[in-house]
């Protein structure tokens, strides 16, 4: 009984973004489990494992089969596109660890692997749009009431905040980003620039850019990411730079003090 | 003349978090450029290359040298823990292209390799505290106004983001993050689980579990991550969960329907 859990985020979906600490838990594994098209991106990290594909919505039953097996002794891999941690499998799989009463590594290991979510990976196809102070609201209400969706949206569209929108739109939930543009119009100007950002790093991968105004018109789906800059972004070719701060505080030709403030005195990350 | 410039994000600062994409581009490179304790964690990546090591308060000069070297034919990365585009050298790097007029690859091309940001390297080793909406807010008021600081704290502690603070302390600074413990003591729980992360994934890596009402009696210092969790995040043994979604809108044994509405119908990350 050496059973083991590793709940492995693999990024966007090229294996070029597969960190190495993630390909060791997903080879080492006994058996691998996961949505059916994260599987296809890690295949070639798939010898003589076991593997269990799953449909999207099953995602409690993949959750309970991975507890049973690390329960029985195998090592088990749950992977997630992603960051596992970021509306993902990883809550899931704690919640029926939790309901099988784990009481931690005594029975037996569980561990996670950070990988890059899809604000980060989606962001650097476009630039620096995520620069400064950001946040990520998932359109999806099925487990989220809409009325704290909106809360959160009018939230950041008050405070500044770049936002990724993670699950912009199904075939079912069309209007939910056109409520979401409409609340951001009224704190940020209309030609904010916007970037959807479709199957990051998969040879699908598509990009758009657009404005506050305009993007609801552009085609895009559940698989999309829709980045929205803050008031201080700006298009740079075919790019969205986010500055690191605000007014001018800094300039770039002498690094010196711009208006005899502290605030000004350089562009440095960080005091010590 | 077949210079390039890549900005490469390295994650939290183990090798094994380095993804084959950024090695690539560091391996590829004539010239990597970097704060030094970053070039330290791809030291085993750093053979025949030129490195040259600068100051964490000399970002505008460590870029502006970066595009020079690109601009002359070498094929430049610079480095950045976390991802790049995130409080990062991304930004800068971008503004100092645009101020030398940088026309776009026709000239040179430059890329972005994302990497694993402290949010979620952090998170990672405390179970799933970001499992749900959430944002990132810096509380260095360097180059952006403690006003605006203070507006974000209370826009995410309104509409109930799990929060991960950035550069929550340093010498100078120690009061911005009371201010904040304070605001979000007016809108969330005393005792919503905080998660304080040191050096995740470095030797010196520390970890402290605590509470809103009490986390600012922990030590802890600029290079920590403060991650304060949702109205529905709890503590899991030495782990906190941000459940995926509210009110029980699913439950684990069957994933049937619980209330008879919609929304609760499956743990379903999506509809299609």
């Amino acid at each position: 009984m050496s059973g083991s859990l590793s709940i492995v985020g693999i990024g966007p979906g090229s294996i070029e973004l597969v960190s190495p600490m993630a390909k060791t838990a997903i080879e080492g594994a006994d058996l691998v489990l996961g949505y059916k098209p994260y599987l296809d991106m890690v295949a070639s990290l798939l010898t003589t494992q076991e593997t269990k594909a799953s449909g999207m919505t099953r995602e409690v039953d993949r959750a309970r089969l991975a507890v049973e097996q690390a329960q029985t002794g195998k090592k088990v891999a749950v992977i997630s596109s992603g960051d596992a941690g970021i509306y993902a499998m990883g809550s899931i799989v704690y919640e029926v660890l939790s309901d099988k009463g784990w009481r931690g590594n005594q029975d037996f290991p569980v561990t996670m692997v950070p990988g890059i979510t899809a604000a980060n990976s989606c962001a650097s196809l476009v630039g620096t749009p995520l620069g400064h102070d950001s946040c990520t609201i998932s359109l999806s209400d099925l487990l989220t009431p809409w009325a704290l969706i909106e809360k959160r949206i009018e939230a950041a569209a008050m405070a500044d905040f770049a936002i990724t929108f993670y699950n912009p739109r199904s075939k079912r939930r069309v209007d939910q980003i056109e409520i979401a543009q409409r609340i951001l119009l009224e704190h940020r100007s209309a030609d904010t620039p916007v970037a959807i950002i479709d199957n990051a790093y998969r040879p699908e991968q598509r990009i758009e850019l657009s404005t506050l105004a305009e993007f609801t018109q552009c085609e895009f789906a559940m698989t999309a990411a829709v980045i929205v800059g803050n008031s201080q972004s700006y298009r740079f070719g075919e790019l969205i730079i986010t500055p690191r701060g605000y007014d001018n505080k800094y300039h770039l030709d002498s690094g010196q003090v711009k208006d005899g403030q502290r605030r000004g005195r350089t562009l440095q990350t960080e005091e010590k």
